[in-house]
C-alpha cells in the first residue's frame, strides 16, 4: 500500500511539473507573438491552451482518485491538497498567457506593444518566462532556494509593471486610448503571471516547513532562512 | 459516524455561505465607495478583506481535517473538494472588491469613474451585487435554477464589460490616461467578479447533477434543463 501510494505522490509531482513545462512554453511563446506582433504564433497559443485545462482537471481527477481510494493522512493529505490548488494556479498562469496571445491577434498586423513600452515589456516578459522555468525547476527537485529566486523574479515583475503606469500617466504619454488600454491590460496580465508563480512557491515551501517532512537537513535549514522572505 | 460527518459538511455549507456573504457586503460597498469617491467606505472593504481571507484559510482547514479523520469517499468526497476549490473562488471575488475600493482610494478626492461612464459602471456594480448575493442563495438553497440568474447576470457584465471598451476607444472619447487606466481596470475587475461567480455556480450545478445525489426530482430536472445553458 506505502508503496502504491508512493507511486501515486511521484505521478502528482511528474504531472505538475508536466503542465508547468507548457506552461513555459505558452508564456515564452505568447511573449513573443506580442513582441513581434506574430499572429501565427499567438494563435498557437491560445489553441495549446486547451491542453492544459485538460491536463489540470485531469490532475484534479487523479488527486481525488487518490483520496478516495488511498485515504492518505498527514504529510500525504497535504501533498494531494497541494496539487489540487496549485493545478488551479497553473491553469490560470496558461490563461494569461493566452490573454497576452489575444491581445497580440487582436491588435495584428498593428504591434500589440505600445510605442515606448517594447523595452519595458521585453523584460516582463523574460521575467515571465524565467519563473515559469523556475517553478519547474523548484516542483521537480524541491530545491527551495528556487522559491527566492521566484520572488526576486516577481519583485521585478512588479517593478517593471509600475513603471507601464508611470509611462501611460507621464505628461510626455503620447499613446492613444487604444495603446492605454493595451498597455494596462499586458501589463495586468504579466504580473498576474507571475503572482500566481510565487502563491505556488509559497505553497512548495508551506509544505516542505510545515507539514511535509523533508529527509533532508540543508533544504530544510534553507528553506528556514528563505521562508520569512517568501512570505512577505 | 454518519451523524458526525453530516454535521460537518453542514458545517462546510454554513461557512461557504457566511464567506460569501462577506463577499456581498465588500462589492456592495466597494461599487458605492468607487461611485462616490467615499474614501472612508473604500477603507473599510480594505481593511474588512482580510477577514475574508481569513476564514477561507479555516475553511480549507477544516475541509483538511475531513479529508483526514473521516475519509470520505464518492460523493461526500466530492463535497470536500468542491468546498476547497469554492473557498480560493470567493477569496478571489473578495480580492476583486478590494482592488476596485483601492482604485476609489487611489483617485480621492477625485472620482474614479471616468466622466461618461458613471451609468456602465453603476449598472455593473448592481449586477455583482446581485451575483454575489444569488450565489449565497444558491449555496445555501441549492435551488439550481439560481445558477441560471447568476449566468444571465454575468452575459450582462460581459456586454458592460464590451460596452467601457467601446466607450475609450470610440473616437469622441475625451478622457486622459489616467480615465482610460481606471475604467479599463476596474471593468476587468468587475468582469472578474462575476466570472469568479459563474465558476463557482458551475460547480453547485456539476455536484448536483452529476455525484452530489440530490434527493429531489425538480431540482435535478431543473439542472438538467439548465446545465447545457450554465457550460456555455
Amino acid at each position: 500500500m506505502r508503496e502504491v501510494f508512493h507511486q501515486s505522490l511521484e505521478e502528482i509531482q511528474s504531472r505538475l511539473v508536466e503542465i508547468t513545462d507548457l506552461v513555459t512554453i505558452a508564456i515564452d511563446k505568447a511573449t513573443r507573438a506580442f513582441a513581434n506582433s506574430d499572429v501565427a504564433m499567438a494563435e498557437e497559443v491560445i489553441a495549446d491552451d486547451a491542453q492544459i485545462d485538460e491536463l489540470a482537471v485531469s490532475l484534479d481527477e487523479l488527486a481525488i482518485e487518490i483520496l478516495a481510494r488511498q485515504q492518505p493522512v498527514a504529510r500525504d493529505l497535504r501533498i494531494v491538497v497541494f496539487a489540487l490548488r496549485v493545478s488551479a494556479s497553473l491553469e490560470r498562469m496558461g490563461d494569461m498567457a493566452e490573454h497576452i496571445a489575444q491581445l497580440a491577434r487582436l491588435r495584428f498586423p498593428e504591434r500589440a506593444i505600445p510605442k515606448g513600452l517594447k523595452g519595458t515589456f521585453t523584460k516582463m516578459g523574460e521575467r515571465d518566462v524565467e519563473i515559469s522555468r523556475t517553478l519547474s525547476e523548484l516542483l521537480r527537485t524541491q530545491d527551495l532556494r528556487l522559491a527566492d529566486v521566484i520572488r526576486n523574479a516577481d519583485d521585478e515583475v512588479d517593478e517593471l509593471h509600475a513603471r507601464v503606469f508611470e509611462k501611460v500617466l507621464s505628461d510626455n504619454w503620447k499613446g492613444e486610448p487604444t495603446a492605454t488600454v493595451d498597455a494596462t491590460l499586458a501589463s495586468r496580465y504579466h504580473e498576474r503571471f507571475a503572482d500566481h508563480a510565487v502563491a505556488v512557491a509559497k505553497k512548495v515551501v508551506y509544505l516542505a516547513t510545515g507539514d511535509w517532512a523533508v529527509g533532508d537537513a540543508d533544504i530544510i535549514a534553507a528553506a528556514e532562512a528563505h521562508a520569512p522572505a517568501v512570505e512577505a
